[in-house]
C-alpha cells in the first residue's frame, strides 16, 4: 500500500500527489522548507494530510536549528510556524496542528534542546497514527448513514490521500464496505486540479471498489437519473454553525442533493471543526493561479487576454448538510449545539 | 470575421473547432462525406451550425453525384441523407434541415437534375443566410430580458460558432449590448470539450465582449456571491413542452439558478424546438467516446479500468425555464401552449 506522508530517518517522505496516478513518485523533504513548498504547491493536499506534514515541517524544522539555547530554538520555531502556515489559508488543520505542535513546546520547559526535539517529532508521528485511527472511527460512524446498497457520489478526493491514510469520506465508503454493504461510488473529476480523476479513482481502483468517473457538470444528470444514492464529501474548515468549507464545487453538488432530496453528509475529523469562526462567511477562500484553469500541463488552453478567477473552495450552507460525520459521531441540524455536544465527548 | 461555416466554389469550409483557439485553421470539404465526419467529430458544433452544415453537406452530395437520371440523384439522396443523419442524435436541427432539403427534392419534381442541383445549393445558403438572421431576431427578442447592466453566466457555446453566426445565446448578450446595456459574461468551461474555454471565452474576446472564465464547478460559488444576474444558454433540442435537451451541465446551471432566484433562459430558433416529442424524456441522449473525459491531448489522465460516463447532453425540465427565447419571441409557461402560439405567428 501507497503512504501519504511519512517520517523517515529525520526526513518527511510524500508521495507527489501532482503526478499521480501516471507516476508514483516519493519525495524525500530535508527541512520545513521544503514542506512548506509541497504543500502549497499541492504535493500533498487534503485538510488532514495538509495538518500531518504541516506536524511533521515543524519537528524536521526544531531538528535542524543547531543550537543549545531554548530561546534560540523557540525563536527559530516562531518562525517555522509562520512560514508553514502561510502555505495554504482554508484548511484549518494546517492551523489546528502547528498549535498543537506548539504546545509541545510551551508545556515541556523542562526538557532540554535534544529532549524537545524528540518530543516533538514524537508528537508528530503520534499526529499521523492519531489521523488514521480518527478515520476509521469515521468510517465506522458513517457505514451506518449508508444503505445496504448504495451509490455514493463524492467530490475531490477526501480518502486515503487526503489524509495520513484511510481517509474521511473514502472512509466511510472504506467503512461501508467493511461492514459487509455494497456501495459503489461516482466520483466527480473535480475541476482544476482533478483530484476526483487522478486520485479518488486511482485509490478506489486500487482497493478494487466500483468506481465510475464523470465530469463535475453531470452530476445533476446522474441525480436527475436516480443513480445516486447518497453524497458523502469531506471538509477543509466547518464553521461551529455548520457551515462547511470544502473544495470548490461541493456547494453545487449539494443543492444538487436537495433538489433530488439525496442526502448530503460531510465526513471530517473534529480537527477540522473550527470553533473560532461563527459562520461560513468567516472562512478565508483561497485563491489560487489562474493558470490551473486556463493551462493543461503548462500549455494554454484558453485565449490570452480574457478574465479567469479560481477560488480553490466554497462554502456550504448547514442546511443543505444531512450529517456531519466526526470520529465522535454523526452531528444533524441544529449543528451548532451538536457540534458543542461532540467537543464535550 | 471568422466564418463558421461555408458554401465556396462548391466545397464547404469549416473553421476547424476543435483546434480553437490555439489556430484559426479552415478545413475545406469536398464531399458529403468529409461533412458528415466533420460533424461527427466536431469540427462544428452547436445545433444550428449543424443543420447549417447538413444542408451544405447534402447540397454537396446532391452536387457530386454523376447522372442525368432523377430516379439516380433521388436514391442516393436517400443515402445522403442517412449518412448525415446518423453523424449525432441530439440537436433536432440536423435532422430539420435534412427534412427541409428532402422537401426541396419532392416539391421540384418538374426541375431537370442540373436545375435541381443548383437549388438544392441555393436552399442550402438560405438555410445559412437565414439562421443569421433568425439569430439577430433572436438577440433583439432576447436583449429586453436583460437589465441595463447585468452580468449573464452562459454554458458552452451557444454563440456565433454554434450557428452561421451571431449566435443565439450569445446572440441575446450581442443584442443586449447593440441595445445599449452594459453586459458582461461569465463562461463555464464546459468540460470535458471546454467549449467554454476555447469557443465562448475566444469569440467573446474578439467582440471585445467582457468575459470572465470559470470551471463548470464555480458556477454555484459565483451565484452565491451575487455576481450572475441571469443565465443564457442554447439548446440542442426542445421538446413541445418546453423540456430543453442541451450540453451537459446545463440542467446544474438551471438548479443553481432556480436556488438563488436567477431567471434561466434558453435561446434558440424555432427549428430546434420539436413538436413531435412530447417531452425530454423523448429526446435521445449522445453518449461518446470515454476519452473526452479520461485523456487530454490524447495523453491519459484518469487511472485505467475505472468505469467512465460521457453523456454530452442533458434535459433541463420546463420548470426551471424562465422563458425561450426565439426569432418570433419568448415563450414563457405553461409552455405546450406558448410554444404552439409562436409556430402559429
Amino acid at each position: 500500500m501507497f503512504k501519504i506522508v511519512e517520517w523517515k530517518k529525520n526526513t518527511v517522505v510524500m508521495i507527489d500527489q501532482r503526478i499521480l496516478p501516471a507516476k508514483e513518485v516519493y519525495l524525500v523533504l530535508k527541512d520545513y522548507k521544503a514542506v512548506a513548498k509541497a504543500i502549497k504547491e499541492m504535493v500533498v493536499r487534503g485538510a488532514p494530510a495538509i495538518g500531518v506534514s504541516a506536524a511533521m515541517g515543524f519537528a524536521l524544522g526544531a531538528l535542524k536549528v543547531k543550537t543549545k539555547e531554548k530561546k534560540v530554538l523557540k525563536r527559530e520555531l516562531k518562525k517555522i510556524t509562520r512560514v508553514l502556515a502561510a502555505t495554504r489559508p482554508t484548511a484549518v488543520n494546517l492551523f489546528w496542528a502547528l498549535e498543537r505542535m506548539n504546545g509541545v513546546v510551551e508545556s515541556n520547559a523542562d526538557l532540554t534542546v535534544e529532549e524537545l526535539k524528540k518530543r516533538l517529532v514524537d508528537e508528530a508521528n503520534t499526529i499521523h497514527d492519531e489521523d488514521i485511527e480518527i478515520n476509521r472511527a469515521i468510517g465506522r460512524n458513517g457505514a451506518k448513514l449508508l444503505k445496504k446498497n448504495s451509490t455514493v457520489l463524492t467530490h475531490c478526493n477526501a480518502g486515503a490521500l487526503a489524509t495520513a491514510g484511510y481517509g474521511t469520506a473514502l472512509g466511510v465508503i472504506r467503512g461501508a464496505i467493511e461492514a459487509g454493504k455494497n456501495v459503489k461510488v461516482f466520483a466527480d473529476e473535480t475541476r482544476p486540479f482533478m483530484q476526483g480523476t487522478r486520485l479518488t479513482a486511482w485509490e478506489l481502483k486500487k482497493d478494487n471498489i466500483d468506481v465510475t468517473l464523470i465530469t463535475d457538470n453531470m452530476a445533476g444528470h446522474m441525480m436527475s437519473k436516480g443513480l445516486i444514492d447518497a453524497v458523502v464529501v469531506g471538509a477543509d474548515r466547518i464553521a461551529s454553525n455548520g457551515d462547511v468549507a470544502n473544495k470548490i464545487g461541493t456547494y453545487m453538488v449539494a443543492v444538487l442533493a436537495k433538489e433530488h432530496k439525496i442526502p448530503f453528509y460531510v465526513a471530517a475529523p473534529l480537527s477540522t471543526i473550527d470553533m473560532k469562526i461563527k459562520d461560513g462567511t468567516g472562512i478565508p477562500i483561497e485563491e489560487r493561479d489562474t493558470k490551473e484553469v486556463t493551462h493543461w500541463n503548462g500549455k494554454r488552453v484558453a485565449p490570452a487576454g480574457i478574465n479567469v478567477l479560481n477560488p480553490a473552495f466554497d462554502v456550504t450552507p448547514g442546511r443543505l448538510v444531512a450529517g456531519i460525520v466526526t470520529e465522535k459521531g454523526v452531528a444533524t441540524r441544529p449543528y451548532r449545539t451538536a457540534i458543542k455536544r461532540l467537543f464535550s465527548k
